[in-house]
């Protein structure tokens, strides 16, 4: 079949909308109808030509959701009309890091999905007969894809998808680190490095577990009221203060039971570190760093108790996860909508990179 | 009243016997005739002068045993004839750290504590009218000593003081480490980097556990057998294998569960941090680094799920969970006999210290 997407034809281009061939599901595979996908800075990190890993030409975006239209052979939890979010960390419930009870980051489809490949190592996109490469397993820039069975949540049926796309990714990222990676309990206090869109979901997770203090820091004094509004208790501007750490050191008693460092700063990981509580101060790392780039600490910072640790897709499992999170959307314990601050069509894609660059967005979704 | 204690008059300079006057416990305070204490690396550390928080003159030792002969006013969980073990990490039961649940450093006479004090801001030592100031809390290397009944645990009357000293810090921390902060499951793979007394008291604990492959790391091959005896399955010489980190990996199918850094030294911190398992793995810091050592790695590390953290007196809280540690050595759970290769006469304290910048003691003990 046809489909159209926007297609990253090389590093540090604009996206470019085409017509392209897309093969239909094999075994354990189905085809979505992409409704709505968010614009997510990783696909902009892709895009530009930083990320090592990235590979092109690749149809990108990993934040949608939609609406089943075909299964493959022996797809068995799916059906025709069903609604899912796909999943870039998926779910098998069947290799070693399912079944460690321990962590999300389900392994099995991992080497094909890093080449940009189905689990056949082969691509079903294609143009002139020249195969386009996946994306982080999703490719939601496209409006009909394949992916692999284990890579869907299944979602209520009226959940809309131009708001429970940013589930996808963005807003279990934030919600998940807090309830899945930290496990932040009622009465702690928090602190959140960089109020973007995923400190604000941090926030707003916070304050859903019953948080005490909730303590945002950001240079940019334009994010605090929205912040406020989402929960946020103590506003922190380093510029405002002599020193970051011994401030919240000071507003906390002691320092936070738990940070959340979301802005991919080595240097700032190691305040949201070290302005934790001795003796139990939990430090999450969700941002992405720079290649190469390290952090650093005194040891003795973990000896007398503090745990340093990191989040990758909130800790969520994806099928077992996401839906729950659709479902806390719907009961409005969490707020997407004021998050979304800009919709667009598929050919106004470049102009929600722009938006982002900008700083203007907190998320831009495209709707189909 | 008199007692004969090793004086450390100045860095640097070996310890002296001495008779020495001490004052009888006040209000919540304990006077215990020490029976026997180990010679630790902590004590040699602040004798060479390299603890920028020594102080002098002190009474050094930390890890002692013995009986109370006399308590002071408001005492009331101890008597005369008590069987105890003096703790550098109290446990009052009713400070912001104790109360938390989450950690075991009581922090209730902590500042009078670090400045060689007892709670009242006095010391009970002195010669010649002049004060000689406290240790740890504890001052081991006096046959009588005062401590707050809040920094001793009470142990059964029949555990023998020459061994189970030891518990007093190096079984405890090292024991501590795999029991209370990593909380090591049965089948788990650990990797202990440092074979001296603290690596040994891992091993045995995580055989106590039921860990699978426990791996342990040392370039010294003398310290294979002994090793093995508590209960290492894999011994790896860094010195005969192109990398460490690679080949924990290799041995655990993707990485150790638990790894524990015994040395103090940063650079095996990070290596120690790295052959952990993706998604799951926990890296735990026993070791003390020099002063303004750092540790660092890349943020990659920890948002795939490793865990980074460390370990003070094992995690123990002393009167809960010492006297437990004294009941596995009585049930023969744990081996303390075999780690004690030399015992001394309070007179040849310093060949202990001698005994143990060679290597060739795993714990001396002073009887007195």
């Amino acid at each position: 079949m046809k489909t159209r997407a926007a297609v990253a034809w090389k590093a540090g281009a604009p996206l470019s909308i085409e017509t392209v061939d897309l093969e239909g599901p094999k075994s354990g595979e189905v085809l979505v109808e992409i409704k709505a996908t968010g614009i997510c800075h990783t696909d902009y990190y892709t895009l530009s030509g930083a990320d090592p890993e990235g590979l092109f030409p690749a149809i990108l975006g990993h934040e949608g959701a939609g609406v089943v239209v075909d299964v493959g052979p022996d797809v068995k939890s799916l059906r025709t009309g069903d609604h899912v979010i796909p999943l870039y960390t998926p779910e098998c419930r069947e290799c070693k890091f399912c079944l460690s009870r321990k962590t999300n980051l389900c392994q099995k489809i991992r080497s094909t999905q890093g080449r940009g490949l189905m689990p056949d190592a082969t691509s079903r996109f294609s143009l002139d007969g020249k195969p386009i490469l996946h994306y982080m397993g999703t490719s939601t820039f496209s409006n009909y894809i394949v992916v692999p069975e284990i890579a869907l949540a299944k979602i209520r049926n009226d959940a809309p998808f131009d708001k429970v796309c940013y589930i996808g990714c963005g807003v279990t990222t934030g919600v998940g680190a807090v309830l899945f990676t930290a496990k932040v309990e009622a009465g702690a206090n928090v602190v959140v490095f960089g109020l973007g869109g995923i400190g604000l979901n941090v926030i707003q997770a916070a304050k859903m577990v019953g948080a005490d203090k909730i303590i945002g820091v950001d240079l940019n004094p334009g994010r605090e009221a929205m912040a406020r509004k989402f929960g946020m208790t103590h506003f922190v501007n380093p510029n405002e203060v002599d020193n970051v750490v011994d401030h919240i050191v000071q507003i906390t008693d002691g320092g936070a039971d738990y940070s959340f460092e979301c802005i991919g700063n080595t240097k700032v990981m190691r305040q949201a570190l070290e302005c934790t509580h001795k003796g139990w101060g939990q430090s999450v790392i969700i941002g992405v760093a720079e290649a190469g780039a390290e952090i650093s600490t005194r040891p003795f910072q973990l000896v007398t108790g503090r745990v340093w640790k990191g989040s990758a897709f909130g800790g969520a499992r994806g099928r077992t996860d996401v839906p729950k999170i659709v479902d806390w959307y719907m009961e409005g314990k969490l707020n997407i909508d004021d998050l979304i601050t800009h919709t667009l069509t598929l050919d106004q894609i470049n102009d929600g990179f722009d938006l982002m660059k900008k700083g203007e967005s907190i998320r831009s979704v495209v709707l189909y």
